[in-house]
Protein backbone atom coordinates (compact mmCIF):
# COMPACT_ATOMS: atom_id res chain seq x y z
CA UNK A 1 0.00 0.00 0.00
CA UNK A 2 1.19 3.35 -0.67
CA UNK A 3 1.58 6.12 1.59
CA UNK A 4 3.67 7.43 4.38
CA UNK A 5 4.40 4.07 5.88
CA UNK A 6 4.61 1.76 2.62
CA UNK A 7 3.93 -1.99 2.12
CA UNK A 8 3.72 -2.53 6.25
CA UNK A 9 2.25 -6.17 5.99
CA UNK A 10 -0.69 -5.69 9.07
CA UNK A 11 -2.74 -9.17 8.45
CA UNK A 12 0.42 -11.13 10.74
CA UNK A 13 -1.25 -8.84 13.73
CA UNK A 14 -3.38 -10.33 16.16
CA UNK A 15 -6.74 -8.51 16.37
CA UNK A 16 -8.77 -9.73 19.29
CA UNK A 17 -12.53 -10.71 18.94
CA UNK A 18 -13.86 -7.56 18.19
CA UNK A 19 -11.19 -6.62 15.92
CA UNK A 20 -8.99 -4.52 17.51
CA UNK A 21 -5.65 -4.02 18.84
CA UNK A 22 -4.15 -1.67 21.72
CA UNK A 23 -2.16 1.28 20.30
CA UNK A 24 0.53 2.69 23.43
CA UNK A 25 1.32 6.11 22.27
CA UNK A 26 3.88 7.83 23.49
CA UNK A 27 5.87 11.11 22.66
CA UNK A 28 8.51 10.82 20.34
CA UNK A 29 10.86 13.33 21.95
CA UNK A 30 10.62 12.36 25.48
CA UNK A 31 9.34 9.36 25.73
CA UNK A 32 6.37 9.87 27.96
CA UNK A 33 3.18 7.86 27.38
CA UNK A 34 0.46 9.90 26.51
CA UNK A 35 -2.66 8.03 25.65
CA UNK A 36 -3.75 4.54 24.68
CA UNK A 37 -6.28 3.72 21.86
CA UNK A 38 -7.54 0.75 19.51
CA UNK A 39 -7.21 0.32 16.27
CA UNK A 40 -9.02 -1.94 13.94
CA UNK A 41 -7.56 -2.88 10.18
CA UNK A 42 -9.20 0.16 8.37
CA UNK A 43 -7.78 2.69 11.37
CA UNK A 44 -4.44 0.85 11.13
CA UNK A 45 -4.45 1.33 7.36
CA UNK A 46 -5.60 4.57 7.22
CA UNK A 47 -2.88 5.95 10.04
CA UNK A 48 -0.31 3.86 7.61
CA UNK A 49 -1.43 5.88 5.10
CA UNK A 50 -1.36 9.05 5.85
CA UNK A 51 1.00 9.55 9.09
CA UNK A 52 -1.64 10.39 11.00
CA UNK A 53 -2.72 8.57 14.03
CA UNK A 54 -6.34 7.02 13.39
CA UNK A 55 -8.17 5.20 16.12
CA UNK A 56 -11.54 3.28 16.15
CA UNK A 57 -13.16 4.80 18.79
CA UNK A 58 -15.61 2.31 21.04
CA UNK A 59 -17.98 4.53 22.41
CA UNK A 60 -18.71 5.95 19.06
CA UNK A 61 -18.06 2.75 17.39
CA UNK A 62 -16.22 4.88 14.06
CA UNK A 63 -13.33 5.48 12.63
CA UNK A 64 -11.43 8.39 14.35
CA UNK A 65 -8.40 10.64 13.49
CA UNK A 66 -7.19 12.03 16.19
CA UNK A 67 -7.45 15.33 16.47
CA UNK A 68 -9.93 15.76 13.66
CA UNK A 69 -12.45 17.94 15.21
CA UNK A 70 -9.78 20.06 17.42
CA UNK A 71 -7.02 20.10 14.73
CA UNK A 72 -4.60 18.93 17.38
CA UNK A 73 -3.63 16.00 15.47
CA UNK A 74 -0.87 12.95 16.64
CA UNK A 75 2.27 12.92 13.78
CA UNK A 76 3.14 9.29 13.70
CA UNK A 77 6.71 9.38 13.91
CA UNK A 78 7.59 5.28 14.33
CA UNK A 79 5.28 2.04 14.73
CA UNK A 80 6.23 -1.05 16.10
CA UNK A 81 4.56 -3.82 17.25
CA UNK A 82 5.48 -6.36 20.46
CA UNK A 83 6.82 -9.70 20.47
CA UNK A 84 3.21 -11.45 19.97
CA UNK A 85 1.96 -8.95 17.42
CA UNK A 86 -0.92 -8.66 19.48
CA UNK A 87 -0.10 -4.68 20.46
CA UNK A 88 1.17 -1.63 18.93
CA UNK A 89 3.62 1.12 20.17
CA UNK A 90 3.65 4.85 18.20
CA UNK A 91 5.60 7.12 19.04
CA UNK A 92 4.06 10.37 17.83
CA UNK A 93 4.56 14.44 17.57
CA UNK A 94 1.53 15.53 19.71
CA UNK A 95 -0.14 18.89 17.87
CA UNK A 96 -1.41 21.44 20.21
CA UNK A 97 0.16 19.14 23.13
CA UNK A 98 -2.56 17.85 25.09
CA UNK A 99 -3.02 14.67 24.14
CA UNK A 100 -5.64 13.66 26.48
CA UNK A 101 -9.56 14.82 25.81
CA UNK A 102 -9.19 16.66 29.56
CA UNK A 103 -6.37 19.46 28.17
CA UNK A 104 -3.99 16.89 30.00
CA UNK A 105 -0.86 16.27 28.00
CA UNK A 106 -1.06 12.94 28.67
CA UNK A 107 -4.18 10.62 29.80
CA UNK A 108 -2.05 9.19 33.09
CA UNK A 109 -2.41 12.11 35.34
CA UNK A 110 -3.57 9.82 37.79
CA UNK A 111 -1.45 8.42 40.34
CA UNK A 112 -1.54 5.56 42.98
CA UNK A 113 -0.27 7.27 46.24
CA UNK A 114 0.43 5.34 49.29
CA UNK A 115 -2.35 6.03 52.28
CA UNK A 116 -3.86 8.97 49.62
CA UNK A 117 -5.40 6.94 47.46
CA UNK A 118 -5.76 8.12 43.60
CA UNK A 119 -4.41 11.56 43.33
CA UNK A 120 -3.89 14.34 40.21
CA UNK A 121 -0.39 15.62 39.68
CA UNK A 122 -0.74 17.70 36.51
CA UNK A 123 -3.19 20.00 35.42
CA UNK A 124 -4.99 20.89 31.99
CA UNK A 125 -2.17 22.11 29.88
CA UNK A 126 -4.88 23.82 27.06
CA UNK A 127 -8.38 24.93 27.62
CA UNK A 128 -10.81 22.22 26.22
CA UNK A 129 -13.89 24.82 25.78
CA UNK A 130 -12.13 26.89 23.28
CA UNK A 131 -10.41 22.97 21.55
CA UNK A 132 -13.11 22.01 20.84
CA UNK A 133 -15.25 24.92 19.33
CA UNK A 134 -12.17 25.79 17.42
CA UNK A 135 -13.16 23.82 14.53
CA UNK A 136 -16.99 22.64 13.93
CA UNK A 137 -16.15 20.96 10.61
CA UNK B 1 -5.38 -2.71 52.36
CA UNK B 2 -1.99 -2.90 53.86
CA UNK B 3 0.79 -3.23 51.50
CA UNK B 4 3.75 -1.57 49.33
CA UNK B 5 0.78 0.83 48.04
CA UNK B 6 -1.82 0.97 50.77
CA UNK B 7 -5.30 2.32 50.66
CA UNK B 8 -5.85 2.53 46.89
CA UNK B 9 -9.39 1.80 45.49
CA UNK B 10 -9.26 -0.12 42.43
CA UNK B 11 -13.55 -0.76 42.64
CA UNK B 12 -13.26 2.22 40.88
CA UNK B 13 -11.42 1.17 37.70
CA UNK B 14 -13.13 0.15 34.59
CA UNK B 15 -12.50 -3.92 34.18
CA UNK B 16 -13.37 -5.24 30.51
CA UNK B 17 -15.95 -7.94 29.59
CA UNK B 18 -13.02 -10.31 31.01
CA UNK B 19 -12.72 -8.72 34.12
CA UNK B 20 -9.07 -7.01 32.94
CA UNK B 21 -7.45 -3.89 32.39
CA UNK B 22 -4.61 -3.70 30.09
CA UNK B 23 -1.13 -2.35 32.07
CA UNK B 24 1.74 -0.46 29.67
CA UNK B 25 4.68 -0.87 31.48
CA UNK B 26 7.44 1.43 31.53
CA UNK B 27 11.05 1.62 32.91
CA UNK B 28 10.69 3.97 35.48
CA UNK B 29 14.18 5.55 34.87
CA UNK B 30 14.55 6.12 30.88
CA UNK B 31 10.61 5.87 29.99
CA UNK B 32 11.17 2.86 27.48
CA UNK B 33 8.34 1.44 26.93
CA UNK B 34 8.96 -2.36 27.88
CA UNK B 35 5.39 -4.38 27.79
CA UNK B 36 1.64 -4.59 27.22
CA UNK B 37 0.14 -7.12 30.08
CA UNK B 38 -3.49 -7.30 31.48
CA UNK B 39 -4.33 -7.31 35.12
CA UNK B 40 -7.72 -8.04 37.04
CA UNK B 41 -8.49 -7.33 40.20
CA UNK B 42 -6.90 -9.83 42.12
CA UNK B 43 -3.43 -9.56 40.41
CA UNK B 44 -3.86 -5.91 40.70
CA UNK B 45 -4.49 -6.32 44.37
CA UNK B 46 -1.37 -8.48 44.50
CA UNK B 47 0.94 -5.93 42.78
CA UNK B 48 -0.74 -2.95 45.14
CA UNK B 49 0.10 -5.52 47.89
CA UNK B 50 3.97 -6.92 47.48
CA UNK B 51 5.09 -3.93 45.00
CA UNK B 52 5.89 -6.71 42.11
CA UNK B 53 4.08 -6.83 39.03
CA UNK B 54 1.85 -9.00 39.01
CA UNK B 55 -0.79 -9.66 36.01
CA UNK B 56 -3.36 -11.85 34.71
CA UNK B 57 -2.03 -14.70 32.17
CA UNK B 58 -4.49 -14.89 29.27
CA UNK B 59 -2.64 -17.88 27.44
CA UNK B 60 -2.48 -19.88 31.38
CA UNK B 61 -5.59 -18.19 32.79
CA UNK B 62 -3.37 -18.03 36.09
CA UNK B 63 -2.10 -15.50 38.15
CA UNK B 64 1.22 -14.44 36.76
CA UNK B 65 4.14 -13.04 39.22
CA UNK B 66 6.06 -11.15 36.47
CA UNK B 67 10.11 -13.39 36.75
CA UNK B 68 8.49 -15.83 39.36
CA UNK B 69 10.29 -18.32 37.53
CA UNK B 70 13.21 -16.76 35.84
CA UNK B 71 13.74 -14.62 39.35
CA UNK B 72 13.30 -11.12 36.98
CA UNK B 73 11.03 -9.40 38.58
CA UNK B 74 9.46 -5.99 37.83
CA UNK B 75 9.70 -3.81 41.42
CA UNK B 76 7.00 -1.33 40.62
CA UNK B 77 7.54 2.48 41.25
CA UNK B 78 4.65 4.20 39.98
CA UNK B 79 1.44 2.96 39.52
CA UNK B 80 -0.94 6.08 37.23
CA UNK B 81 -4.58 5.46 35.89
CA UNK B 82 -6.00 7.06 32.48
CA UNK B 83 -8.78 9.20 32.70
CA UNK B 84 -11.55 6.40 31.67
CA UNK B 85 -9.82 4.62 34.31
CA UNK B 86 -9.41 1.60 31.56
CA UNK B 87 -5.84 1.53 31.67
CA UNK B 88 -2.91 1.58 33.85
CA UNK B 89 0.76 2.84 33.76
CA UNK B 90 3.17 1.21 35.50
CA UNK B 91 6.66 2.65 35.98
CA UNK B 92 9.11 -0.29 36.62
CA UNK B 93 12.49 -1.30 37.72
CA UNK B 94 13.33 -4.90 35.57
CA UNK B 95 15.58 -7.13 37.42
CA UNK B 96 17.45 -8.72 34.94
CA UNK B 97 17.39 -5.98 32.68
CA UNK B 98 14.93 -7.66 30.00
CA UNK B 99 11.35 -7.73 30.41
CA UNK B 100 10.38 -9.61 27.20
CA UNK B 101 10.31 -13.31 26.62
CA UNK B 102 12.45 -13.84 23.65
CA UNK B 103 15.60 -12.04 26.06
CA UNK B 104 14.99 -8.52 24.46
CA UNK B 105 14.67 -5.65 26.62
CA UNK B 106 11.29 -4.34 25.42
CA UNK B 107 8.82 -6.48 24.04
CA UNK B 108 8.83 -3.74 21.11
CA UNK B 109 11.71 -4.62 19.29
CA UNK B 110 9.82 -5.39 15.51
CA UNK B 111 9.57 -1.63 13.94
CA UNK B 112 7.35 -0.86 10.57
CA UNK B 113 9.94 0.26 7.79
CA UNK B 114 8.30 2.17 5.50
CA UNK B 115 9.32 -0.06 1.92
CA UNK B 116 11.04 -2.33 4.34
CA UNK B 117 8.21 -4.18 6.05
CA UNK B 118 8.68 -5.07 10.10
CA UNK B 119 12.39 -4.90 10.83
CA UNK B 120 13.64 -6.26 13.86
CA UNK B 121 15.54 -3.28 15.39
CA UNK B 122 17.54 -4.79 18.38
CA UNK B 123 19.12 -8.11 19.44
CA UNK B 124 18.19 -10.31 22.87
CA UNK B 125 20.40 -9.19 25.86
CA UNK B 126 20.06 -12.05 27.63
CA UNK B 127 20.15 -15.74 26.64
CA UNK B 128 16.62 -17.36 27.13
CA UNK B 129 17.85 -20.72 27.94
CA UNK B 130 19.88 -20.24 30.65
CA UNK B 131 17.39 -18.07 31.84
CA UNK B 132 14.26 -19.95 32.01
CA UNK B 133 16.36 -23.10 33.54
CA UNK B 134 17.71 -20.73 36.08
CA UNK B 135 14.76 -21.68 38.85
CA UNK B 136 12.71 -24.64 38.35
CA UNK B 137 10.92 -23.74 41.51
Amino acid sequence: MAGVFENIDIDNLKFDGQGLIPAVVQDAKDGTVLMVAFMNKDSLAKTLETGLATYWSRSRQKLWVKGESSGNVQKVKEIFKDCDSDCLLLKIEQVGKAACHTGQRSCFFTQAKSSQGWVEISKPIVDTGKLYSKKSK
